[in-house]
């Protein structure tokens, strides 16, 4: 009876994570519909968005402090409650990095609107399909689909790389569009911020679910992508 | 007597910590001797850092994890292992952040030594004292240093700020120093991480000793300052 309500309280932290997560991800999704229709009202949107994400990520934390003092969770269940600790803490960041994108928007206001070499909207749909697939591992407790997302990291960052590289040369060759390629170039590294922390709950699944610690490329485990902060 | 192991258990774990804050702490300034220098040895130095801080982190979270699993900590013992778990996430960020900076002082490399209009060995101080300041607050479990530590952000966004205004407009009219300033804007980009992550542990500390949660602006714990990702 007490171990019945024990996994009812944990379906209950699982399914307000995967609120928070889906908080997250539309947040991404709608700094970068501001981003490419320039509507300040979506901005709005995004913070006051970022001030409820916030508050879920509390919420979650003292769900999940009382579970561990209520009740001896066994392995298993332990491990389930600090992942979804640190999950937790990875979703709030991805909509800190979708706030960061709308001040980007916001600063772009200023200047007239030009054609840039990146793809913001595609690095968009990558990182914020990074969170969506780690979450669904989450959702399953499915380690491969889990290992599958630290993969798709590299895609990413190499987006990232390049959108750095032919940014910085449209700065030099054409001076006049630096503001408007410095805010690109910095949307461009929070979307791979985003792809990183979607690698920490993917890590983070596959630590709850096969108790193997796959962060900074532990071999045994097969982590192909290292989260790196910028 | 199992309870003064259990004692003894929480000093190891914090002592661990302690030198996982001292490592993050000696990656930035490294990273920052290595800019200032331009000396590649020094980065190489950072990357085999950041390799053992990356393994600390997962020593740290092992420590953490059989300490709960062993143990029911009581509700004070418990939010420490807890604040543990979340500090040794944040300091191995920090290490990232180092690595972050010694990868710009690399492609700095490439290019003539300028003057630039930023102050990145102030801005790096600062931010590594509050690392300092907030793990000193988490040795002291002293919540009022751990809130002094908080109203330093200000300081140390605002320096960011100035940074990429100045740097920004530099790179408007003088297009061929562009890659010496967006380098430096990314280095001082990364410090104002590092005073997030620092400010990150304060609040955790704050967590741990008082049991209230600070982030994002909780009024009644006087927060006065809010981590925001880029």
């Amino acid at each position: 009876m007490v171990r019945l309500r024990f996994q009812q309280s944990l379906d209950d932290l699982k399914e307000r994570l995967l609120v928070m997560a889906g908080m997250a991800e539309q947040a991404i999704q709608r700094a970068i519909e501001a981003y490419r229709t320039r509507d300040m009202s979506i901005c709005d949107l995004v913070d006051h968005g970022e001030q409820a994400i916030n508050r879920f990520e509390r919420e979650i934390d003292q769900m999940a402090l009382d579970l561990l003092a209520m009740e001896q969770p066994m392995a298993i269940d332990l491990r389930f409650i600090l992942a979804v600790i640190k999950i937790n803490a990875d979703l709030e960041r991805v909509g800190d990095a979708a706030s960061s994108i709308s001040d980007r928007v916001r600063d772009l206001q200023a200047f007239p609107v030009v054609d840039l070499p990146v793809d913001i909207p595609r690095m968009a749909s990558l990182a914020a399909g990074m969170v969506r697939k780690a979450l669904h591992a989450f959702i399953e407790g499915d380690a491969e689909l889990a290992r599958s997302v630290l993969s798709m990291d590299d895609n990413v960052d190499r987006l990232n790389d390049s959108a750095y590289f032919s940014l910085s040369s449209l700065m030099k060759s054409q001076p006049e569009l630096t503001p408007q390629a410095l805010n690109a170039m910095m949307i461009a590294r929070n979307l791979e911020r985003v792809a990183d922390h979607a690698t920490n709950v993917a890590e983070d699944v596959i630590f709850w679910v096969r108790g193997a610690d796959v962060r900074h490329h532990v071999p045994q485990a097969g982590g192909s992508s290292t989260p790196a902060a910028d």
